[in-house]
């Protein structure tokens, strides 16, 4: 069994394609370029023998014609409002790559789920296909855009031939990711077991207060909602220092302003708070001091504060005998030049390993960057992670 | 000579009408219901024997034919992004009131200035026309929707049959408008003649970080762009206090935080800073502490800061033989419901100011709310600004 590192790195180019900007992709969850990608995907499985199946909430399966039980290998292949090109794509290529590879020998099935970058709710088609949340529900789950869950899965309805693919079809799961951090790159490693996966805590916050003008409204008599989130930035951060460790994160990132005009004081804030950790006490605690910071600014500046939680998602041990394969295969294929790490970022497994043994393989990301058009590996490194894979496959599947 | 309340109210709920939302108004300059709104205006004004004149800055004059230099009364018609219904409008409805009372006695010419509001620059029309930027100057400014002035104008241009009106065609210019502050109302004052306006400094800032993974991007590794804003609002407040007196006021009202997903580390904030002091030498200051503290901040936390400094504006004293009028007809007409003031808030006399001896009247607004839907004034107060305003018009023009 062998990786074919040109197929490999041509198919990845080819995905690529998809919504391609700059050196980077724009195909978020049932956009245009995201059901082009998987209309494509779905023709590669059926030239290495594997059935597409796409099921209701949009994810993609490629299923061999076997009896048993099967190993399960993949990721997703939607992006990021404004995402890198291997975020996702690599461990949905590797794993058709590996399929490929091990045919005949080891019959490996392959997934691309949909929307794991959150549009609707978090990792939605995984979190929907390992029953974590029901389709009726996550229906009602509401894009920054207005559009519903529902709306945009309609979108995709005339590819859906069955219902979901029974977890019971799958032995195991093994995602494979761009680690998204600095540490592989920093240390010069190729790859990366990853034993477990941080939990995620979200809220968003709104805080209305009066929009007037800025010029005859003396600052005493002022309720602005930007200055209340300036505060509620301040005082988080200072309330988190005595909590967090080194690893823990937490992150502002969405912010609308309104009605965001340079001669009016603004009378709404709308904005996202998210908090990352490996301790499920320490995720609480946070979530405590996100709602009392929040509250405390909003009363002491006459602002109504609105807090709506987002789905939590707890952190994840993944499977030892996975892990152990991956670990065996890592120092074998990059002799000490491999890791076990604890993930910082959320992955489809954190779901799958609801349902069944998971674990996953990071490749390292050029300076860490992710989330971004510069996002990059190096294509040595997207060879060994395909091959490293391909090891742990035939320990596992051979045994 | 007598005001026409009934006249003056209905003409000014029928502006209204014109990008009327709920209670308030949508006219910014230039857009449909500005135009539309303009073409009534014309229409208006041929009805009180005014010739209508557009100029090619989308300023609308009614002109009295006569010889002699008259009088010149008004405001704008165009309104904020989510604007009140008086804001600008009362001033040109109790303007044409005030020709129409006055006909036959004292010539009164009626001005709507266009783009008060400033989508493009600041009271571009009146700049404009008063000598204070050039036309060609004034076509290169950009709207935040990424549309210029040259081409917002050529909207309008088919209704401009001269070139810009001469200054020398009037005497002076009074122009009446809502307070937009609390004073009046909370003192249950029924007008302010102004006697000055504070300048206006403002600066658009842009901080370039790195967007990255908010899940994987340790803390200390973050150039988050939103953090500097943050940062840099606390430290210019905090900068300020020292500084400004309690008629001083500033605002970040304008906040793009890009690419604005709660799981991206932000990698570009956009925000404009304004401040407005009557002092030139505070207002000098507090440029120099916005421009220090924004670049301060940027430099500490490896952010790349542009910064981009708007048209400032001046304070202006008003006309005092204008005033003693106002003062005059205010005490005749409200007697000791009316206050000498400054206006916090710009106005196109500031640049009316410029060729000719201008002065303002102001009346409430109901809590000092503005620039909003819910700004409103009494219908008393409103028919006693126009009394007051027919009643110095009586005086200057019969002396």
């Amino acid at each position: 069994m062998k990786i074919d590192a040109d197929r490999l790195l041509s198919d990845l180019h080819r995905l690529r394609e998809f919504g391609k900007e700059g050196s980077g992709v724009v195909r978020p969850a049932f956009s245009g370029p995201d059901i082009a990608a998987r209309e494509w995907l779905a023709e590669k499985m059926r030239e290495a023998e594997l059935e597409p199946n796409f099921d209701p909430a949009g994810n993609l399966f490629g299923l061999p014609s076997v009896d048993e039980p099967c190993l399960l290998m993949g990721s997703h292949s939607d992006s990021q409002p404004e995402g890198g090109w291997l975020d996702g794509a690599y461990g949905v290529i590797a794993a058709l790559e590996v399929s490929r590879a091990a045919r005949g020998k080891v019959p490996v099935a392959v997934v691309s789920f949909q929307d794991e970058e959150g549009r609707f709710g978090a990792l939605t088609g995984s979190n929907v296909w390992s029953g974590g949340i029901k389709l009726e529900t996550a229906d009602k789950l509401t894009a920054l855009s207005g559009e519903t869950f529902a709306e945009a899965r309609a979108r995709m309805v005339h590819l859906v031939r069955d219902d979901f693919v029974e977890a019971e079809r799958f032995s195991g799961f093994i995602e494979a990711h761009i680690e998204q951090g600095p540490w592989l790159d920093k240390a010069g490693e190729a790859v990366a077991v990853v034993e477990s996966i941080v939990g995620v805590g979200r809220m968003q916050v709104t805080y209305q207060g009066e929009q007037n003008h800025a010029g005859t409204t003396p600052m005493i008599y002022r309720r602005d909602a930007f200055q209340g989130l300036a505060e509620f930035n301040q005082r988080l951060n200072a309330a988190l220092v005595p909590v967090v460790t080194e690893s823990t994160v937490w992150t502002i990132g969405h912010v609308e302003i309104s009605p965001g005009a340079p001669s009016i004081v603004p009378g709404r804030a709308v904005f996202s708070v998210q908090w990352r950790d490996s301790d499920p006490e320490r995720l609480e605690l946070m979530a405590k001091i996100v709602v009392e910071t929040a509250e405390a600014v909003a009363a002491e500046r006459g602002l109504v504060c609105t807090l709506e939680p987002g789905i939590p998602v707890a952190p994840r041990q993944f499977d030892e005998r996975l892990c152990t394969a991956l670990a065996t295969a890592a120092e074998r294929k990059a002799p000490k030049r491999w890791r076990r790490m604890t993930s910082g970022a959320m992955h489809d497994a954190t779901n799958v390993a609801r349902v069944m043994p998971s674990a996953m393989l990071f490749v390292p990301s050029i300076a860490g960057i992710s989330h971004s058009f510069e996002e990059d590996t190096a294509e040595a490194d997207l060879v060994t992670g395909a091959e490293v894979l391909l090891e742990a496959v035939g320990q596992i599947g051979l045994n």
